[in-house]
């Protein structure tokens, strides 16, 4: 009876699709962005991973100097979207990154020591 | 009966973690990782976006030449992670950006229009 | 008599042909790709940088895995020069860049405080 | 007289300042940072590519809502500075660059090829 979205499943339909595109799946590199970017190998879309990434910061900069904060969700969606791509060019799944995610947010000694590292370098920038 | 927030949505746990640490929800810059982050305001945690980006290349180009997958996994996790935090200072969810991605999953106009895209740009690069 | 490259001539020259690109010295964006860039403003250009410092790493871990260095070359020449037209957009020039270096080279305090930083990031990463 | 390296020659001598923090020229990476970054090998520096090049680009960012434009010159020569870093690490010099630089600015076809790419870039992305 759930509606609206459950990212673990939108994740893994949208990992599915992606899934579907690959070579050996019967995806064509004709009939498909995803397809011609696992057909042609990794440094396409590792370049795109790059671009996206800059693309989140600029339009973050445009946000923080009164921009439209919805361009900040595509440029994440975008950069996350070709994450996607090159998890599944390895045989790995967004669900290992989510299990990693809910492994740090549940390790209460995580934060800490990020935390720990993070005032070191701070003192040793001043 | 649950809507956007449903107890097995990982992002969304992780999301109302790094929201609880902003300082208006009583986060401790002296206490959390994710809370210092947030209180020093966005150069550092898209310094990071970019930083992490790179990671995620790196990993991928070792696993390319024989190197573990699994640091891969490690490092989108970082990179998705600092995504998370940049969305909790605008304001803005992951799944605001999993709805993006559902949105395009399910458009089936999307990857043809980036496909022709592709060809073209291929077409002039050769 | 000096016949090779000089980096600060050779620099200063190709930022005299960036700078003849610009709109108000008669560049024409339909004639000239620098132009264009320029015409168009700065997400294309600054875009370019986070896209070439990743195809720098890129060529970088091939040429770790025993790829062909010169790529290496090609990329950082990507990178400069897409940072030459940033540069030349916020009307400053190479000269500049080259004279903040020369100023760090010369200032023996300098390497020592990034070297305290460093030091310290690795012990708190450990 | 001279050849490649010219007594005006900013990069060159930086470059040879990089070259001679080597181990095997001497460097100690207790008492340089370059010598450090050398000696840990090349996923230190390529980082650094990665997250300098996103500081150019905030920067610039930042100039373009008003703020100083010297920022820009900072982190542009951070960021050449650790690419010169790489290219000492792979044998190669800011002279390659600067010498793939001048080709390019030589070589009057090579701008019009960038520019009939860009053109049916931009026809496809409309």
């Amino acid at each position: 009876m759930t509606t609206a979205v459950n990212s673990n499943d939108s994740l893994a339909r949208l990992a599915a699709v992606i899934e579907s595109r690959k070579a050996s799946n019967g995806g064509d590199p004709d009939a498909s962005y995803v397809a011609r970017l696992l057909h042609k190998g990794p440094d396409g879309f590792l370049k795109k991973i790059g671009e996206e990434a800059t693309e989140v910061v600029m339009a973050a900069k445009d946000a923080d100097h009164g921009g439209d904060k919805t361009k900040i969700v595509y440029e994440v969606a975008d950069l996350w979207f070709h994450c996607m791509i090159a998890l599944a060019h390895y045989d790995l799944t967004p669900a290992d990154v989510v299990a990693e995610l809910e492994r740090r947010a549940g390790t209460s000694g995580i934060e800490e020591k990020a935390l720990r590292k993070a005032i070191a370098r701070e003192a040793n920038n001043s």
